[in-house]
């Protein structure tokens, strides 16, 4: 259909300025064919592999490899390789002198850091800040200061900054660069300055919401290479999550699904911040573990790290607390898999270091759930800790600039 | 990026195989300007219409034209108006000489219908069954016997029948036509002889799910028209639902999205047929509401008969019976809303002739578990009664025979 819909109704010979979309094409496919080749990471593709990648001609190749060295979106590793046949070809990569910026605003901390193309995080940076409450004005102003830092880190490296991505725990438009809402900070309707934190980079600043990030770091760094369909649930001080459906993150009409902290899990549950109540945060969120725990207030890592030592020596308030989370993550879980068909569960953020005592509680309620629909062996969790949103929203960057090369190069 | 890949790769010409690629698009792209001319139902589109409302020269349109004819898709309604220029243009329509059935097994009925090309149920048949625990091998002989009485009546009408499709409710696989799971007909693993139903339809008979039959129907004859996204449940013995995202279903990773009836709204819940506990179901479904409403037993359709004159009557255990039913509708939509960011909700089934009882108080639940997420006005009820599930399945017939004329038009 569309390629009817873009060519001459009778012959499908593209309209001249249709040769323009072709070559653009190209050069995602070429970069798409070389972020596939890097699943052996010590694998550098020549131009032939490309072109027997790609289906290009090997002239085509040449000539799109061409541009994209001139845009300073591939390198030359250095190394010969003998080809199949004919002279050796020389290999290619990623431009690793070039980076995107993944930042993260969470309650109690900012964070920020440098993911080169190659895609290793070069550079990480975070910073305690008790957030909720504070003005947008005063965090994006620290944010701003970590960034620098980064930035000035990346300068002297050598490594040019092309685009960033900004992960906040709420429901974003990502389009205007606005925090609809973002309960555990107390901020609605806020429209970010984006513009301040990467002034120079050409794919500017892009806003998400901090669970989709931590889903899609699991889906391209984590074990999203092992499921392609999964509810990834995420805990910080509030719960949040991400849908992977076809290993593509599931975002819903408005760009706002995956809440699936406010799922309801408990009719005549607590009151919860959404306004709601019996949401499964306010079983599984930070401060429902802390207080079952008896855990006194304090700052959410200090809180964290005496949770792991109560766990690890047995105490049975902490043991209690923790299984009554999984269990109301497992009932949440199986109304996903039945609503959605799912039959996956990733836990990532605070539930990470919980593991070993919440999953047997969350797969005794998917058994008594959903019986038959999620296995033990489809319940995991998460490696990537708490870089994880960081690491999506850098990702996001890093794609957005791997889908529109030509933005860097020389229109034909 | 599919111009780049079905064309050469530097010029972006097609191949010349492409080219018969091209005439089965527009074959596609002519019925489809002419289902979307049906928004007036007065109005006929001439070839010119036709050729302004697709971007195709006219004389290509003519020639598609020419050869929908041939293939009895499309057929000259006889009027012709005036062109805006030139000749007056005669009106074309679908050919409402051919038809699709849409077939249903349900708990306690089977039905069968005539479906012509116009959109316009031409026969309904309905035959009250008790099938819960009867073979397979019976139903489907039962089903066959008023599928033969619907082909006759339309080859006596001088309808050619294209092809058909069977709702039943449960979880079905539609490639290989079997019924994995229907535990309300004590079904699984079943497969259905789905090529004795039609034997001469082109098209053949294809297997859905009942629920998301009768989903489509919303979307394409109800309330799909107001709503672009929404949670549609439909209450028979069973729960079943439809999640509808940008005017399409969901279908979910194997096609099994929408057991919206087997969320967990109540943990502490009675057991339920799906072998987990505190499901929907257990709440909504049939048997929930006419036990907790004091209804003795009996066949389904005297009981939900003697359930409207107890509600009409101003019974309490009835209405109050109701009244729980909606508000755990309330609690799994509220869950659904958060985690997919759907926000509008859609009730069939025997929930429509409830809808004065159930609706109230499914509002006050959404307003209670999700608040300011989906507001009173997004809360309706479907009009299509019991015929919506036949009505989807022969929909889906009808729009997979206008998606591929070309299996009906001889080759270029």
């Amino acid at each position: 259909m569309s390629l009817g819909r873009n060519a001459d109704s009778v012959t499908g010979r593209p309209a001249p300025g249709r040769v323009e979309d072709v070559r653009r094409g190209n050069l995602v496919r070429v970069l798409a064919a070389m972020v596939q080749a890097r699943t052996d990471p010590n694998f550098r593709p020549t131009r032939a592999d490309l072109a027997s990648r790609t289906g290009l001609t090997k002239a085509s190749v040449s000539s799109l490899v061409a541009e994209l060295v001139d845009a300073g979106l591939v390198a030359e590793s250095g190394a010969t390789r003998e080809g199949e046949r004919g002279r050796p070809g020389v290999g290619l990569e990623l431009n690793t002198r070039r980076g995107v910026v993944g930042m993260e605003i969470n309650v109690d901390y900012i964070s920020a850091g440098l993911l080169d193309l190659g895609g290793t995080l070069r550079i990480h940076r975070t910073l305690e800040s008790g957030n909720r409450g504070q003005t947008p004005e005063s965090v994006m102003a620290l944010l701003a200061g970590i960034v620098g830092d980064v930035a000035a880190e990346a300068s002297a490296a050598g490594i040019l900054i092309l685009g960033g991505g900004l992960a906040v725990p709420g429901l974003v438009d990502s389009s205007s660069g606005t925090v609809a809402s973002a309960p555990n900070l107390h901020w609605r309707g806020v429209e970010l300055q984006l513009d301040r934190l990467l002034p120079a980079a050409p794919f500017g600043t892009v806003l998400h919401n901090e669970a989709n990030c931590a889903a899609l770091a699991e889906l391209w760094y984590g074990h999203g290479l092992d499921f392609r369909d999964y509810l990834f649930v995420s805990g910080e001080v509030g719960v949040g999550g991400g849908l992977v459906i076809g290993s593509e993150l599931f975002a819903g009409p408005q760009g706002q699904a995956g809440e699936v902290g406010h799922m309801v899990v408990e009719p005549s549950g607590p009151a919860c911040s959404c306004g709601g109540h019996g949401c499964l945060e306010t079983f599984a969120g930070q401060e429902a573990i802390f207080s079952e725990a008896g855990i006194p207030p304090g700052t959410a890592s200090v809180r964290l790290a005496r949770l792991g030592e109560l766990l690890a020596s047995g105490d049975a308030a902490a043991i209690s607390a923790v299984a009554r989370a999984g269990r109301y993550l497992g009932i949440a879980a199986a109304s996903t898999a039945r609503l959605m068909n799912l039959s996956a569960v990733v836990l990532g953020g605070h539930f990470t270091p919980m593991g070993p005592w919440l999953r047997p509680a969350l797969q005794r309620s998917l058994a008594e759930y959903a019986p038959g629909i999620v296995g033990d062996a489809r319940v995991e969790i998460s490696e990537l800790g708490q870089s994880a949103a960081l690491l999506g929203a850098a990702g996001s960057s890093l794609r957005a600039v791997l889908a529109a090369p030509f933005s860097l190069t020389p229109a034909s």
